[in-house]
């Protein structure tokens, strides 16, 4: 285990943590207990059929989520939702490499796949709140393929999805993309094959981890039209070091891997035998397809192609110059579409 | 020095090499001598005015452009032209860090910049063949920059002028990228700064450098539609070994960054304290400027902003899925494209 002040309640609480109890994974190992740490916001009512599941995305934390997405008049609007933002496994606030105690944690903690936190979800809704319907599921990026996947295993709980700026299977591209961010990491020779005595020894391998993620995750034209400035950063290298680094270089290598690794394998058609037309055909959730319109590893033609295998659906690209990153929310006319769209989606009739 | 049979005659035979004495660079370093390589082909004729240059680019070499790009028939028909492809400073034929005698060589090899590639090309074409006019100057990414620069340097000289893929001045983003590729190689425990005995000592860097070139440097739509499989390759691995990593892993590493460095900071704004306008303004070439669509870091957008800037200018954008290694000519329908611009600009009377 490593001591990290990043996933503490004093940074991202309050939040709730549930014991699942040991929890088998689809490729073969246990996490022993399994907890899964969450955030819920608005009061679940009588019929409790006004619950809205977030997932997380790759690094995302309940916290961020909350600042970005949740709020009175906005689409997810607690006074008049049960909003739940669950962690994903390895996120470092779950269970995750870092804060699972030996033997299992660190470089031993085993190989999660999307569906592993997608039934660990679905535990912890039904047996900690008897939720057995879901108004919404939506997520971004790894929270995308968390959704679909929600939407494929359980349709008849998901009543709408919305998958924003994800696949429903990953592509060949974004895997190697994320290859390459795992190479940043572990390559570097403080990593010691996942047994660093503190994160700030791999922290060469993290900051070029966040180099790699600035060059894809915003746009060229973020770059060209200077976004960077506007945003508050005086140079190139300001924004890299303050912000892309700052933002990343506090969490843990191996909570990355793990999260990485379960994000190059997103598949939601291997709920049937690989093939991606029944699986998506299975969805009955009325779901909004969300691309960013510059999104660099999940460009809006991979969605598109996912989308139109989907029964009832609509392709909803959100348009910005901020890339993936525009679900960071610093792109106001992004987030006002994000935002109209949910509350289109909302307010369909399922 | 390095022995490295890949920039033997064997392999990029036959070349020649001129000497054009104790170069003195912009940075304030001295190659001594600088060496240039060449390859020509066609003859000058009477006039001296159906000479072409080709410079090369990141990587490139004389005999992969003459492969790709010159042929009988071809826009680049040696038929017609006297057509000639230098080697850039540090490409590993001409003068570059490996083939530089300590202890001016390797990691001691002094910064050059795409401004000294052009004042060279210009000594050995002016003091070895008597040119002063050029009918084209063409070349793809780095080659564009250096076309650039020929066409705001030597105005007069440069009839027409083809940048393909590149920009004029790099941007931040592909500044960023390339920072990226840097970094792959320098984070080897094996590069040693500079000073490693072998390329192999570096090999592991060398990979991850090749895999960050194949999730930039084609497209998503390249992956999607499965190009890589037509091009004759398995699987994923196996496309990045045996082509992308075997492409790279032959050069020499020092080699890689002298030319990244030169990269990162191309700008014919130097030439004019920095006014970009006033720099292109001053080309005198009919100009066309040729993007790849679906080019991740020199994209469509930041190569019309220049070619606005252009007194006598069209923007042709090649439409490919190949992304920016359209360049390698694996696409025909791309290689089609650019012939024929190619054919219609030298076509154009100037």
């Amino acid at each position: 285990m490593i001591t990290n002040n990043y996933y503490s309640q004093e940074v991202h609480g309050p939040y709730e943590s549930h014991d699942i109890g040991n929890f088998e994974l689809e490729e073969g190992g246990t996490i022993r207990p399994c907890k899964l740490a969450y955030a819920s916001f608005g009061k679940l009512n009588a019929a409790k059929d006004n619950a809205i599941l977030i997932p997380t995305w790759y690094s995302g934390t309940n916290k961020l989520l909350e600042q970005v997405y949740i709020g009175p008049g906005r689409a997810l609007d607690p006074e008049k939702y049960f909003i739940i933002i669950i962690n994903q496994i390895g996120n470092g606030l779950s269970s995750s490499p870092h804060n699972t105690p030996a033997p299992g944690g660190m470089a031993n903690f085993p190989k999660v796949r999307i569906g592993d936190d997608v039934r660990a979800q679905n535990k912890l809704l039904t047996e900690k709140f008897g939720l057995h319907s879901l108004a919404l599921v939506v997520g971004g990026s790894m929270g995308a393929q968390q959704t679909y996947e929600w939407a494929v295993r359980y349709p008849d709980m998901v009543k709408r999805a919305a998958p924003i700026a994800g696949t429903a299977k990953n592509t060949v591209h974004d895997f190697l993309f994320t290859e390459t961010l795992v190479d940043a990491i572990t390559s570097d020779p403080g990593f010691k094959g996942g047994w660093y005595a503190s994160c700030d020894e791999v922290r060469e391998g993290l900051l070029r981890h966040a180099k790699m993620w600035a060059v894809m995750g915003w746009s060229t034209e973020f770059f060209q039209q200077n976004r960077y400035k506007l945003l508050g950063f005086s140079s190139l290298d300001d924004f890299i070091v303050n912000f892309m680094n700052g933002y990343f270089s506090v969490m843990d290598p191996n909570d990355l891997l793990c999260m990485a690794w379960k994000w190059q394998r997103g598949d939601v058609s291997r709920n049937t035998g690989g093939d991606l037309r029944a699986a998506l055909g299975r969805i009955k959730a009325k779901t909004f397809v969300m691309p960013m319109s510059s999104d660099m590893f999940f460009p809006p033609a991979d969605c598109k192609a996912e989308w139109l295998l989907i029964p009832d659906a609509e392709f909803r690209p959100i348009e910005t110059i901020d890339g993936h990153l525009a679900l960071f929310g610093a792109d106001p006319n992004a987030l006002a579409q994000l935002d109209k769209n949910l509350k289109d989606l909302l307010a369909a009739k399922v």
